[in-house]
């Protein structure tokens, strides 16, 4: 999400400024420049763009990030990227990303001083600590933790940026893909985000409908997924998605505690004051109460009429559905 | 999968033996009625069954598991749930399961000795266990672990269950929704297939095809999930996508390294002898050999031509892009 | 859309009065009876239903249709379906459909006095009328022919039925899938409906963006019309997509101009005075305005990036793209 | 799939004679470009391409088709497009296409003598002719009309795009959405595949069970359609869903008796001597061999269950669901 949020802030600058053009230092390979670009463009249709990195003046110089070190060290610019720490990191509030450099063989495992937004499991708290954070409308708004209890959000997200930090929470190191057809490495770092989406896909679990909660993750979340990492977020797609998104969570009201311990976060529990769709009482393999048993035989009876078909004719074919 | 199996496994005795019924022991509430019924049916349709707890005279003289834990009691039957451990279990190579009693209230966190299949996390070794799994068209076929190197599918799938247990690696909570309407809580340990779903899914992060990869994750993980979870395992949609997820695997092919340490999985990393849709040179940001960088600026600009319309149409309708 | 519509009536009827329990005359096969119950109960939860098809006081003395059309003969009850017109019929605004009877067979042609809302269209007028629909926001707001233009929706349906009727548009013939699992054969006359379907997503065509069409026509579309034939009117998933269906609709606002003769409807155009997506300028084969065709050859080449991989790996598995 | 088949034969031949460069005539603007393209470098990924349309020196001394059509009257070059017929047009044996020229008016209906492979339907026979087409595993395999029965493929094709031109079946004009991201207006007379789709899409609603027809529906049909449009017909995700697509196809045997009359086709009939899925005694209404209608009961029971939930939540809401 930081993409769209800085190019909005980029073109509302440059807006101001009255400029024709922008620029950006994104490679010509990556992802970024085609997220940062086309919010360019869609913000303003009539912007143009400077890409330095896609400039034969510029990138027949500078052949790759070693020439632009060499540059960097000659003309005493200051880069975190070095030749010590050969990849390049991209940090928000949200995460930091690494990639490139050593990280491109998929086999290297990334060396323990890379990771700058949490420490290491091993070297974490031997105690775990337990928190509990509240959602209205599936946005966090609460969270306690034995010390204090925060309800703003940026406040909120950077504690558990914090917590997440202590108790290492939220590594993650895939092999991606990216938009431009490219296979590439990617580690991240995220602690604040583990522990939210954690706890909020448990808190839909209380309390969404299941079929609404299908719909969500094949459609809502495979797409805006899509839509944000190939730089669609100012799209008519995300839009038309973005709608249905916050329409799902009109529900989402409720509390998880949780316990962050060592690298993970587990579900302890969940609640919620106004949500009724979880019934203690309908659930119990204990009690019939409103429930007629042999409601299940008609269901499963009219089920069947379809499936038997199939098994007659796959006895038909030969096919025995009883073996292996 | 444990169902579908004891289901072929029941009809396969019932049409040795030449039964006109068969029966089981599920709840009235539950899934697992739905998913053996619909199997037998599916398997044998002239196959009759019958179902105590949807049987009037059984459910009438006992309303719940209290009631037959008395009965077992007075009669001297073995159980595993007991008044002291006030759950169901169902165990089995994969996992096991835990419902009912205590959990049914979802803001109960479960008792640690509840969990049978994963040792606390907090109890777990203070020494990370590195391990390598290869697989073959996604299939675990290999497993690598300091002591020794495992092959046969049975033996690796327990080796990791027993790796698993000992780093507390599995643990699930969650509130899911029956097939008959009902929100339920459930907890399951499962090591093995949690290390083995990290490891799939990371390698074949490395060797499908993205686009391949998405339509697997919306259409075919999405559906099969269902398919199994609501009872349709014998069915034609099930062998439509069963057919899908094989044609899906034939390239994945590699091996992925693991660490275990306290209740979670890391990758360390991942290599493929025979895929090469992953190349590190293409990748690599510190070189063009083969990238026209300006085929990007084609690339966005075509992109742009759609988004620029929807911006031209924000602006008329007033609405500024580049406000939040 | 008819059966919401007469469940809500009957509900508030039932309401009003105060009823306990409610009753519907649907056969115990067929669809409606999931769509009234599913509707009643969810209209209000504790409502009762006595459904005499599926009571077996009721089932054992009429045992089909013929059954009841000796009585309805015996003691003077007048129907429609008769031996002579040996199907069943039900009919609203919007269709009439058949089913049942003769029809059982799917090898059958309908006979040609069964149809009631459509003229045969052998019989059709020999000239071709046009008429011009307008549409705003989605819904049809005006119809234009030669005589008069109608913009009360429903007089402007009711003269599309009429319309229809004469130019014998609208004869749907097909089997059908039952939500109980049987498979079935229904025809449906549907005059204004289909005229209205085709006009509606040719103005789409112009004025919706192509990502958010695909969108609306995969999930929108495909689950809506699951929904509502299975009776899940009323549920939390049918608001869920009428949500995001009402979103799509916001620029659907044009017009379109058709051609109704002998059974078909053909559009002769379509015009939006507000909407700007289509672009007669940038779509022509004759303007390279605000165009860069290099911009083409980018596109392509990094779309080719991934293709490339692909064929590269076909070739090395022996299989040559080139022959067929 | 014209282009496809045309992709290949074109590189056949390119690497059969050795070539390091193909080129082909497809405007920068157009979807043909990318797919000629796309399929070149896929079956070939060393292949350089000539697009002059896409070449400064070209399309600066051409800006558009006019100045194509005042070249070839000058150089004697015979062209199908003219002045007196604007627009361009591309034939194969599965259809016709029309666009551009006066054509990109989408509000401009089409002339008459623009139609190449459909008569006027106005001027189509008075009299109905009837046929009837066999489907092999969703191949047509034979086409019985009054006077002949073909079962070569071809000739059955081409038997059809006669029948349909004479019967004026086929003719479509819509606005669509260019891979390139603009909206274009195009026309086409398709008339064996308009007759062939009804007759295949008839016939697997008597055959396919109803989730793989859903399956089928959402997700290969939407997909492929999409590949193939966008020139990813040599892909890896083509590959996967032809897979999917050959597999849903297995049961579709047996016949569909048509009509076919000015400008329409009509279902009379269908039938399968294999398949069964389809029962008349099981669909019948005046049946209940082998059906409880009390299971009917306990399955809309159970799917009210969820739903009774929602009605609860609306009218704690303060939600009528019975008021509209």
């Amino acid at each position: 999400m930081a993409r769209p949020v800085i190019a909005r802030a980029q073109m509302r600058a440059a807006q101001k400024e009255g400029c024709d053009y922008v620029s950006h230092g994104c490679t010509g390979k990556g992802n970024d420049q085609v997220r940062f670009e086309l919010a360019f463009y869609t913000i303003q249709p009539s912007i143009k763009i400077i890409a330095p990195w896609r400039d034969p003046k510029f990138f027949n110089r500078f052949k790759g990030r070693n020439d632009l070190l060499d540059y960097a060290a000659q003309t005493d610019i200051p880069v975190t990227s070095t030749k010590a720490k050969p990849w390049s990191m991209d940090a928000n509030l949200a995460h930091c990303s690494y990639e490139a450099g050593i990280l491109e063989n998929p086999d290297q495992t990334p060396p323990d001083d890379m990771w700058t937004m949490t420490d290491d499991p091993i070297k974490a708290p031997n105690e775990p600590l337990d928190i509990t954070i509240s959602f209205e409308k599936g946005i966090p708004t609460k969270l306690v933790i034995p010390q204090k209890t925060l309800t703003d959000s940026v406040q909120l997200f950077k504690e558990l940026n914090h917590i997440g930090k202590i108790h290492g929470i939220g590594r993650i190191d895939i092999v991606e893909n990216r938009y431009l057809g490219l296979k590439s490495r990617g580690c991240y770092d995220s602690p604040a985000m583990t522990i939210l989406r954690l706890a909020h896909l448990d808190l839909e679990g209380l309390v969404l409908d299941a079929q609404v909660r299908s719909l969500r993750d094949q459609f809502v979340t495979h797409n805006w997924t899509i839509y944000l990492y190939n730089g669609m977020y100012f799209s008519p797609e995300r839009e038309f998605v973005e709608n249905t998104l916050l329409f799902s969570q009109k529900r989402v009201n409720g509390e998880v505690r949780l316990r962050c311990y060592k690298g993970s976060v587990y579900v302890l529990g969940r609640s919620s004051a106004t949500e009724k769709l979880y019934s203690e009482e309908e659930a119990s393999m204990d009690s019939l109460d409103n429930f007629s048993p042999e409601d299940t035989t008609g269901f499963i009876g009219i089920q069947s009429i379809r499936l038997k078909k199939y098994g007659l004719q796959k006895a038909e074919e030969g096919e025995s559905l009883s073996r292996a």
